[in-house]
C-alpha cells in the first residue's frame, strides 16, 4: 500500500508523538493537561474537567495524582533508580513514600520482567493504594545489599479528571466519534501514536466541509470514557460511527476489531479498506476486553465503535515496556495508519445512493465517451467495470459501499465512477435511506 | 477430556451393560421384558405394553416372538450351531422350523459375512416370515456334507409390544425426551451401552430437583417409537428437547446428528459440548435414516430430537456383528459419553437469561473483588473474560448459551460467571423469553 | 458425465454449427437473415425486424451493414488478404474504402495479435465509423513495401435489425427465456455452438407438452437484446427463468454465471445440475459484464436470467480469433452442454411440491414393496434414501429441488422417488406455493 497522503503526514505525526512521549501521564493529573497543551498547538482541542469524587455510573472520579519526583538512592547518595530518567520507573499512580529501608524490604516493591530482563515494565495501581518502582531485572539483580533511601514524592488530592475534546460540525448532526486514550506515560505506540494521529486528523478535518460531524476525544482509558459517557449520555444516539485508535505506529496488522454490532457501517468500511490495502491485515470480532470500545459497546449504549490498531495490544514484545519507545514507531507506519482511517472516513462521507436514470438496459456509454478507450491506461478496465456496477446496482437499494463490496473494487474507484456518471447525467442523487449510510 | 463425573460412573454403566448383554431381545417378546427387569433394579422404570394387532399410524403392532431354542445338529447328534452359545445365531424374529435337510438345502438359510469370515452377523426378518441362522463364514465353509437336524423352536403369538418409560417431573411440564432402543440382542455397543447409560442417567436425575421434566424411554426401534408416538400424540408438544442414544460405549467420535430442525437448542447444546470436549468429535446434519430420530423427526412431529453416538452406526467393523461384544465397549468411553450428555443437560437446565443491572459502561469489578487477582489460578483470565462477556451480553436478548457460543468459552465457565455476578448483585434473573431456552 | 441423451444429439448440433459457421454475421444485415434461414430448417423460428433509426431505450437501431467483398491486392494484382477466405479478415461493420496506398498508409488499419502471430483476431467497430482488416501478425510482417489496392465494398443503409424468435406455449403463460447471440461471424464456439444447441432444443421442446412456456431468442448481442426488450417490455414479467447460451461447444467448465438475483430458481437449478455432473464445473456470481444477461439484469428488469458456458468468455486462447473454428468444438462437448441445459429444464418442469399423506412417523414402505430389496441394484440405497427424504420433507414447504439440495441427491432421483410415492398413494400433489417453483 502506498500512502496517498503526502509522506510528510507521517513525519508530522511522528514529530508530535515524539513531543508528547516524555510526559508522565496517568488517569488524572498534570500529565494529561501538559499533553493537551502540546496537542492544542496543532488542533482546536478544548480541555474538559470533571471533579474528583463525582459519580459516573458505577464508578467515582478518582483524585488527582501529583508526582514530583521518585528515586531510590544508595547509602552513598547515588540515585540508582530515578523517575527523571524514565516515567515508567515509578509505579503509575503510586502512593507517596519517603523512607530508608534494606534491600529485602525494598524488593517486594520492585516490578520487573524476569523473562525480558533488560526492559522496564509499565505497571499501574489505580484502584488499590500502594507504592512501587519498575526497573529492569538486570538492574534489580545488580542491587547490592545496602540501606536505600526510597522516595516517591507523590500526592493524591481532590481535583479533576481531564480530557480533550473537539467537535467539528458537519452538515448533519450525525457524529463520528474518534478517540484515543491519553493516560499512558512514555509508551510511544500505546498511545502517543494514537494521540498524534488523531490530532493530525482533527487538524485536517477542521479545514474541510464535511457531511457528518466529527467528535475528537482524547480521554484517559476506562474512567475517562466512562466520565465522558456519563456527561454525554443524552447525545450518545448521535454517534453513528466511531473508532478507537491505539498502537497505530508500528508495522504490524492493520487490525480492525469490530464494534459489538459486528455489521455497523464502520465495521464494513474498515473491513473494506483493510481488504483493499494490500497489507496482511485482518478483522477480528468484538470482545468485551481491550480499549474503550468496551465502554462504548456496553449493553445500554451498544455504539457502533470499533478499534483500529496495527499490532494488537498484548501480542507484541514491546507492549507495556520501555521498548515501546520512539524507535518502535515510524513515520511510514503512521502514514499508512492515517491513510486507512482517512479512507474509512472517505467512505462514511461518500457513501451515497444514486438512481440510474436509464434503468432499462445499459445506457450507451460509448457515445458519451465513457467506455474505456483511453490507450495505455491500465486502470481503464477497472474503471469501466466500476461504471457498469454503479449503473447496475443504482436502483435505490444500494449504497456505494454496498456496490464496492459486491463489485470487489475499492470504494474510491466506485465513488469516482459514480461522480463521472452523475456528471454525464446518467445518475441522480437519491434521498439516503435512513440508517443505510 | 477428563470426565468430571466420578470414574465409578463408567464402571457402573459398564456393569449394567454386561448384565443385559446375554439377553436375546427382539422387537417384541420376553427379551425386552427381561431387560427391563434388570434395568428396574437401578431406576424407577415402568413397563408399558400395547397389544399385538393395534394400529399405530401406518403400522400394526406385530405379534410376540417367543424363542425357546434353535440349533443345527449333525447326523451324529452334535450341535454344530446353537443359539445357547450366541443370541445372534438365530435370525432375529425367525419363523419356526423343525426338519432334517441336506447341507445344500440348509445353505440358503445360513447368513454369514464373507468379507469378515470369523464374525457372526446380526440379521433380522421382522416383516417377512422366514427362518434362518447366522454363523461365521469359517464355520459355514467347514460344514461337511451331511443330513442336519434344523430346529428353530420359536412361536408367534398375539401378545404385546413392551417398552420401559419413566417421567421425572421437574418444575416445568416442558420435557426432555431421552431414549434408547431396546430391540437388539447381544450387541454391546448397539445398544446395551445406550440402555445402560440411560438407566444410570435416569437414576441420577431422579435424585435431583430439575427445572425441566425428563422422560426416559426404552423402546424397540422403529415400531416401539411409533407405538409410543401413537399413544402420546397429544403430549408431543411438551417435548422441547430430545436425544436418542445409541453406540455410546466405544472410543470413537463423539458424533451428534442434528434434529430435523438443525437449530434447536439441543442441536446447539450438543455442538457446544462436543466442540469444548477436546475430543475429535463432529456434528452431522439430520438425515431421515438412522435410529428413532427418523420417527420423532417425521414431518407432522418435527420434534427437536437429535442422535448421540460415539462411532456412527454402519461405519465401524464391529457394527451388527458378534464383534460388538463386551470387549468393544469400555468404562472410560461410557464415562465420557455420560459426561457429554450430562453437560448438555446442564445447559438445558441452566440456560438462563440475566439482565445486567449496570448496563451503562462496565461496573467496577475491582472494588467487588471480582477482577482476577487470585494468584496462580490459571483459569482466572478465562473467568474474568467470562464475567465481561456475561455483563456485556446480558441485555435480555441473550441466553447463557448464546453468550457461551459468542465468547467461545465453555458453558460451565459462563454459567459460573453468571452465578458470581448474580451473587454480587450485578445481574437480575430475567423472565425467560418463550422458546429461547 | 455420460450424456443421457442419444449421442446423435451432439452430432446433430455439431452439423448445424458447421452449416452456419461460414456466414459473415454482424449486428445487422444479411448474415443474420441467412443464418436464420438455416436454423429454420430445424425449428419453427420466426424472423422479426426492427427498422434502422428506431429508438430503443437509450440506443438507436443502427443501419444495416452490407458487405460484398473486401481484399488487399498487391501491385501485381495478387490478393494478399481476401474476405472470401475468412469472414474475420474484414473489420466487422467496416466502412467502405477503395483506394491505392503504401504499406505505411495501410498498416494502421491492419489488426493483428502480436502475441499469437498465426491467429486472425476478431475486431468490430460498430459505433465508430472506420475501416480495417484483421490478419495474422506473421502475414503482416511478411508484407513487402508496395502500393496496395485496398477494397472494402461495404455499405450502410437504412434497413432493419433482424432477430429470430419462437414461443412454445406451455400450460402456463410463465415463460422460460432461452437465448443465444447471432451477431458473431465465423467463430464456432462463440456462438455457432449456442445457436445450434438452442435450435436443437427448440425442435425438441416443440414436440413436448410442457408446463411452462419457452421463448427462444436468436438476437444480435447487446443491441438485439435491447431491441427485443424495448418491444416486449410489457411482457417481461412473464419470464420466470432464463438462460443465455454461448460458447457451449468446447470441453471446458461447465460454468454457470448467476442471474443478478443470485438465488433465482434457475440459479439453483443450474448449480444443482453442475454439482451432480461429475465435471469440474463451477458457479460464478453475476457481474454486469458479459453477454446479454447484462441487459436482462439491468436494474429496471432484474430478470432471473443466467449465462451458461463451457469455457468462460475471454479466458481461452481461441476466444475471438480464427482458432475458434470447427476443430475447437466437438459433438461430445455439445451433447454434454445440451444435457446440462435439458436437466435444468427438467427441474423447472418438475419442481413440484408434494404432501406426505402419512406425515406421522414413516409409512411402512416394506409392505408396499418400496423398501430396497432389489438385489444387485447398486442405485437401490440411493433410491431408498430419496424416498425417505421426499417423505420427510413433503410437508408443503419444500419443492423437490429444495429436497434434492438438502438430500444432496440428483434431482432426477428425487423426482423419480416422488413419482413412485405418488403412485403408491403416499403423496398428494400440492398447490404450488406462488413463486417457489
Amino acid at each position: 500500500m502506498t500512502p496517498h497522503t503526502t509522506t510528510s503526514v507521517g513525519a508530522e505525526i511522528y514529530a508530535l508523538a515524539r513531543d508528547i512521549y516524555p510526559i508522565c501521564r496517568s488517569i488524572t493529573g498534570d500529565g494529561v493537561r501538559q499533553t493537551l497543551q502540546v496537542l492544542k498547538r496543532h488542533a482546536p482541542i478544548k480541555t474538559h474537567e470533571i471533579a474528583s469524587g463525582t459519580s459516573v455510573f458505577d464508578w467515582t472520579v478518582p483524585r488527582e495524582w501529583i508526582i514530583r519526583e521518585a528515586y531510590i538512592a544508595a547509602s552513598d547518595g547515588t540515585r540508582v533508580v530515578d523517575f527523571r530518567n524514565h516515567t515508567l520507573h515509578v509505579l503509575n499512580y503510586s502512593a507517596p513514600i519517603r523512607q530508608h529501608m534494606t534491600l529485602a524490604e525494598l524488593k517486594p516493591h520492585l516490578h520487573t520482567l524476569p523473562d525480558d530482563p533488560d526492559l522496564i515494565p509499565y505497571r499501574t495501581s489505580y484502584y488499590e493504594e500502594r507504592w512501587g518502582f519498575c526497573i529492569t531485572q538486570t538492574q534489580k539483580d545488580a542491587l547490592p545489599n545496602d540501606t536505600y533511601e526510597v522516595v516517591v514524592d507523590s500526592e493524591f488530592k481532590n481535583g479533576a479528571l481531564t480530557w480533550g475534546e473537539y467537535l467539528h460540525q458537519g452538515k448533519s448532526d450525525d457524529e463520528v466519534l474518534l478517540t484515543a486514550h491519553i493516560c499512558h506515560p512514555s509508551l510511544a505506540n500505546d498511545n502517543c501514536s494514537g494521540l498524534a494521529l488523531l490530532t493530525r486528523l482533527c487538524a485536517a478535518l477542521c479545514r474541510r466541509s464535511t457531511k457528518l460531524s466529527y467528535r475528537f476525544l482524547f480521554a484517559p482509558g476506562t474512567i475517562g470514557a466512562i466520565s465522558w459517557l456519563a456527561q454525554n449520555e443524552h447525545r450518545v444516539d448521535r454517534v453513528k460511527h466511531g473508532l478507537v485508535l491505539s498502537c497505530v505506529g508500528d508495522g504490524g496488522g492493520p487490525i480492525y476489531k469490530q464494534s459489538r454490532r459486528g455489521d455497523a457501517i464502520i465495521d464494513r468500511a474498515m473491513a473494506h479498506v483493510i481488504s483493499h490495502s494490500g497489507l496482511p491485515g485482518r478483522v477480528v470480532p468484538f470482545s468485551p476486553y481491550g480499549y474503550d470500545e468496551r465502554q462504548f459497546g456496553s449493553p445500554a449504549f451498544d455504539m457502533p465503535v470499533g478499534l483500529f490498531q496495527r499490532s494488537a495490544f498484548g501480542t507484541f514484545r514491546e507492549y507495556h515496556t520501555s521498548a515501546d519507545n520512539l524507535d518502535f514507531i515510524a513515520p511510514d507506519h503512521l502514514a499508512i495508519s492515517y491513510d486507512i482511517v482517512s479512507q474509512a472516513i472517505d467512505i462514511l462521507e461518500g457513501n451515497n445512493v444514486f438512481i440510474n436514470l436509464n434503468p432499462k438496459c445499459e445506457p450507451q456509454l460509448g457515445r458519451r465517451g465513457l467506455y474505456g478507450t483511453i490507450g495505455g491506461d491500465k486502470d481503464a478496465p477497472k474503471r469501466s467495470m466500476a461504471m457498469l456496477w454503479v449503473l447496475n446496482l443504482s436502483d435505490g437499494n444500494h449504497t456505494l459501499l454496498d456496490i464496492a463490496e459486491r463489485a470487489d473494487l475499492p470504494f474510491s474507484v466506485i465513488a469516482q465512477a459514480g461522480e463521472k456518471l452523475l456528471s454525464a447525467g446518467l445518475l441522480a442523487e437519491a434521498e439516503t435511506p435512513s440508517g443505510r449510510t
